[in-house]
C-alpha cells in the first residue's frame, strides 16, 4: 500500500508523525501550503502545530501563504492557536476572519494569479517550508498532488524544505489530472502554449526531488469541503436573467450557441447558474475556471459541459465516491492547473472567458466591492475575480439587490471598498434584472443600474442621490462626497440603510 | 510627389477637399480616428467638420473614438462646435474636458488595451467611418500610418468606410517603423509572438484595401505636440527616489543592472525619471511603453536605451527634424505597435515591464486615483496605466505629495475615485520618499505611506485619522466612513484640505 504512495524506498525514513513534522516549523518562518477553496490542503501537520503551540510556553508566529481558502484544520486551528502573524492571499474561515477583523492578523488580499508570480520574483520573502498534500510521491521525489494545485508548484520550487502529507482519503486516481507548468521569470518568459482549455502543457507531477523533502506524514483526514449552497429563489432569478442575457448575446451574434469558456465562482448563485446552463439550449460548453464542484461534474455527466479546466476539485462526500467510480470517464474531461495558469491574464484573454463573479455591493457607476463589509471588515478576499474580470470576454457580476433581510441595499451611491473599478465591470445582474454597461458613460451606467438592478425599496433613494449629485460642479461622475458613503454609515449606526 | 504618397493611380480620384470628406460624416455616426497622445491624429477633416457644423442649421452629433488623446484640431474643434455626443477612451483637451465635466458630453474612460479588443467584439457598436492620418497609401490600398498607431488597425478593419488624411508634414521615413498585428477573436486567438521588446510580428502597413477608402485628403497641418513639461525640483526629487529604489532592487537581486523593459508615462515626473536614467549606471535599457518622446530619443542617442517599443512617437518640432535626419540610426531602434499590443496584458506580464505612472492622489491603503479630481471631475483618463500596473513586474506610482500650492494633500484617507486598487499598487513615490508596499497588509501599507510619502504638514492629520479608524469595529482596512472623504469635501468648500 505505502509503496504505491511513496515510490522510492529512500524516502521511507522521512516518514514521521505529524508532531515531528510540525516541530520543523519555527518562529518567524514563512510557511506556504497547498490548498485551494477548501480542498487539497494539509491537515495533520497544522493540527499538530496548533496542539504543540498550546502545550508549550514558547509562542511561535508564522506567516501563512496558501493557494486560496483552506479548511478549518489549517486556518481555523492556527488562528485559534494564535500562530498566524500574516496571512495571504484568500480565506473563508470564521476564526481567521475574526482575528483579521479584530486586527490580530495581518491579511493580504491578493489577485490569485499574482501569488505564485510574486513568490517567484522574491516579493513575498523566502519560503522556509512548504507543506503539500499529495496522493503519492514518485520515484524521483516529485509530488502527485491531491485535489488542488493552487500555488503548490511555485511554493515547492521556492521552498527551502518541503513537508508532504500523503492523504490516503484522497483517491490515487487523481494521478494524471494535474498539468504543472511554471512560467520562467522575465526576461526568459515565453508564451503559455494554451490555445484551447483542454491543452496539456506540463507535467503530471509537481517537481520537487528527494533532497528537498524534509518529512512525510501519512494521514486520512478528509477534505472539509463546504456543502453546496442551496439554490434559493433569488439565486434562481439571477440565474434566469443571466441565461437570458447570454441568449441575447447569441442572437446578437456576439457569442455562438457553444458560448465561450465559462468561469464561475462558488456559492448559491454560481450553483443556480450552472443548473441553469444545464437546462439551457447551449451545448458543447467548456469551463476555464478555478474550482470544479459537484454541480459542474453533473454537467460533465450529461455532456452539457465537454471539458473543465480548474485549479481544484471539491466534490462533496457523495460526489467524491461517484468521482472515484467514474474516474475513467472524467480523466480526459478535467485538467487541474496551477493557479498562475488557471488565472493567468494571458490565457484568460486569449480564450475569451465569460467571467461570472459575485459582488458584495455595486455602486451606481459600476464599481464593485467583492471583499470588505462596510469598507473595513474582510469577508473572504478578491480571489480570482480580478484576474478573470479584467481579462474576460464578458465580465459579469451578480448579487442579490438587498442583504440582511432587506436592510442593506447592494446597490449603493458609492461602494465602501473598491475591488473592480468602472473600467472593468461589463454586466451587473441582480434578481431585479440586468444592467449591460458596455459602451455606457458613467451617468448612463447609473441610469441602467438603478433602473434594472436596484431593489424598488431603494430605487427612489438612489434616483434622489443621483439627481442631486448631478447638480454639483463636476458632472462626469456626479457625487456628493459628504453623502456618498452615508448609507453605510447609517447601517453601522442604525442597522439599516433605509431612511426610516 | 503625390505618387509616392498615393501609390495606386486608381485612388487619385478619391482625393477631395477636407470639406467634401467631412460631408460623409452624418448625424449619429460612430467615427473612429487615429491619434495617440497628440500625434498622428486627423486634423483637416475634423476642422472642416467643425466649420460645416457652424455654417449649417442641421446640427449633427457623433460618437468619437480615438486611440488616446488627440490635438485641438480634433477634440477641441469638435467639442466647441458641439458635435461630440460620446467620447472614448482618453483625452487631454481643455474644451473637451470642459463639456465632459459640464455634463454636455458622455465620456467613457477605458483601459487603452480594451478599446480595440471591445471594438472587434462589437461591444462599442459599428464603426461607420474611420479617419486615419497617413504618410502614404500602398498600391494595395493599405495605410502607412504617421506618428501614431493607436487603435487605427482595428478601426480600419471594423469601419464601413475609411477617410485617409495624407499629411505631408509627417516624414515619409516613418515607413517601416510600424508593426501591425491584430489578434484574432476568441476562440481563434493565438499567443502574441513577442518575447523581446524588439520582436517584429506583423506588417509595416495597416491593412485596408482600395474599396474601403471613401476619401483621401491632403494636408500639411503639423501635429500639435504638447511641449515637454519642464523638470521642476519636486519631479527631480521623485526621480532620485525612483532611481535609488531601482538601485536597491538590483542590490537585492530582484533586477539586473539592465533592469527590465520600462514603461513611463508622460509629464514632468516622467521626463525627470528618463533624465535620471540617462545619468544612472544602468545600461542597455529597453522601453516597452506607449509614447516615445524627445527625452526617450535622447536616451537612444546616447545608447543608454538600446530599443524602444511604443504606439506613438511625439517629437517636438526640433526633435522631429533630428528624427528625420537620423532616421537610419533610429530605424532598428524603434517599433510602433497597435495599442492592443503595446498595452496587452499578455505581453506586459511576459516581458516583465517596470511600470511607472502618475497618480492624482493615493490613499493610505495604496489605492490610486488617476483620473477624477475630487471624485467627479475628469482630468484625462486612466489611459494605459491599468494595463501596465496590473501586469507589471513592478508597478510604481509617482505624485508630488501636495497640489494647489500645498492646499491639497495627494495622500488622503480614502481616494475620491478608484482607478487602481490596493491589489495592484506595489510602490508609491513622492518627493518625500518611497513606500514599498509589496508584501504589506493594509495597516502596514498605511504606516509606510504616511511615514514615507505624505507631506509633513498633513502627516499628523493622517496619523490621527488612521489611529481613530483603528478604534472602529472592523480593523482589516480601518476607516471612518463619515470622515473618509471629508478632506475632499473640505477642499470643495474652503479651497483647502488643511484644518485651519
Amino acid at each position: 500500500m505505502l509503496s504505491n504512495r511513496i515510490r522510492n524506498s529512500k524516502l521511507l525514513n522521512k516518514v514521521c508523525t505529524a508532531k515531528e513534522a510540525a516541530m520543523l516549523i519555527k518562529d518567524g518562518m514563512n510557511v506556504a501550503t497547498s490548498g485551494f477553496t477548501p480542498s487539497g490542503y494539509p491537515k495533520a501537520v497544522p493540527l499538530a502545530l496548533a496542539k504543540l503551540a498550546k502545550e508549550t510556553k514558547n509562542k511561535i508566529k508564522i506567516n501563512l501563504y496558501t493557494g486560496a481558502s483552506v479548511g478549518d484544520e489549517l486556518d481555523g486551528a492556527l488562528a485559534r492557536a494564535d500562530i498566524i502573524e500574516k496571512r495571504l492571499p484568500y480565506q473563508t474561515n470564521k476564526s481567521l476572519r475574526e482575528i483579521t477583523n479584530r486586527g490580530k492578523c495581518e491579511f493580504l488580499d491578493m489577485h490569485l494569479s499574482h501569488v505564485p508570480h510574486y513568490t517567484k520574483l522574491g516579493f513575498l520573502g523566502k519560503i522556509d517550508i512548504a507543506i503539500i498534500e499529495a496522493v503519492a510521491i514518485t520515484k524521483e521525489g516529485h509530488i502527485i498532488p491531491s485535489t488542488s494545485i493552487g500555488a503548490s508548484p511555485t511554493y515547492v520550487k521556492m521552498a527551502d524544505k518541503v513537508i508532504i502529507e500523503i492523504n490516503t482519503s484522497q483517491p490515487p486516481q487523481l494521478e494524471g489530472m494535474a498539468d504543472i507548468y511554471i512560467p520562467k521569470n522575465p526576461p526568459y518568459t515565453r508564451p503559455i502554449p494554451i490555445v484551447m482549455p483542454n491543452d496539456r502543457i506540463g507535467t503530471e507531477y509537481i517537481p520537487c526531488g528527494i533532497d528537498k523533502i524534509a518529512a512525510i506524514v501519512i494521514t486520512d483526514i478528509k477534505d472539509n469541503v463546504r456543502p453546496l449552497a442551496p439554490v434559493d429563489e433569488t439565486s434562481q432569478k439571477i440565474s434566469e436573467h443571466l441565461i437570458n442575457f447570454l441568449k441575447r448575446e447569441v442572437e446578437e451574434g456576439r457569442l455562438t450557441n457553444e458560448l465561450l469558456p465559462i468561469q464561475s465562482g462558488v456559492g448559491s448563485v454560481a450553483n443556480a447558474v450552472l443548473a441553469g446552463l444545464g437546462k439551457s439550449d447551449f451545448e458543447n460548453l467548456v469551463c476555464y475556471t478555478e474550482v470544479i464542484q459537484d454541480s459542474m461534474l453533473e454537467l460533465i455527466d450529461t455532456s452539457k459541459v465537454l471539458f473543465a479546466s480548474g485549479t481544484s476539485i471539491t466534490p462533496s462526500i457523495e460526489g467524491l465516491e461517484k468521482f472515484k467510480e467514474n474516474i475513467k470517464f472524467y480523466r480526459d474531461k478535467i485538467i487541474l492547473r496551477p493557479q498562475e495558469i488557471s488565472n493567468h491574464p494571458e490565457v484568460i484573454r486569449r480564450l475569451g472567458v465569460i467571467a461570472i463573479n459575485t459582488a458584495v455591493e455595486v455602486d451606481i457607476y459600476g464599481n464593485v466591492n467583492s471583499t470588505n463589509i462596510m469598507g473595513s471588515g474582510m469577508m473572504n478576499g478578491i480571489g480570482g475575480s480580478g484576474d478573470f474580470t479584467r481579462n474576460a470576454y464578458i465580465s459579469i457580476f451578480t448579487t442579490p439587490s438587498t442583504a440582511k433581510n432587506g436592510e442593506i441595499s447592494s446597490i449603493v451611491p458609492m461602494v465602501s471598498h473598491h475591488d473592480h473599478t468602472e473600467h472593468d465591470v461589463m454586466v451587473v445582474i441582480t434578481e431585479q434584472g440586468v444592467a449591460d454597461l458596455r459602451g455606457l458613460s458613467p451617468k448612463e451606467r447609473a441610469e441602467s443600474i438603478i433602473k434594472n438592478c436596484a431593489h424598488p425599496d431603494f430605487r427612489p433613494m438612489l434616483i434622489d442621490y443621483f439627481n442631486r449629485a448631478k447638480e454639483g460642479r463636476d458632472k462626469h461622475i456626479p457625487h456628493i462626497l459628504e453623502e456618498a458613503l452615508s448609507w453605510h454609515a447609517r447601517f453601522m449606526k442604525k442597522g439599516t440603510m433605509r431612511v426610516k
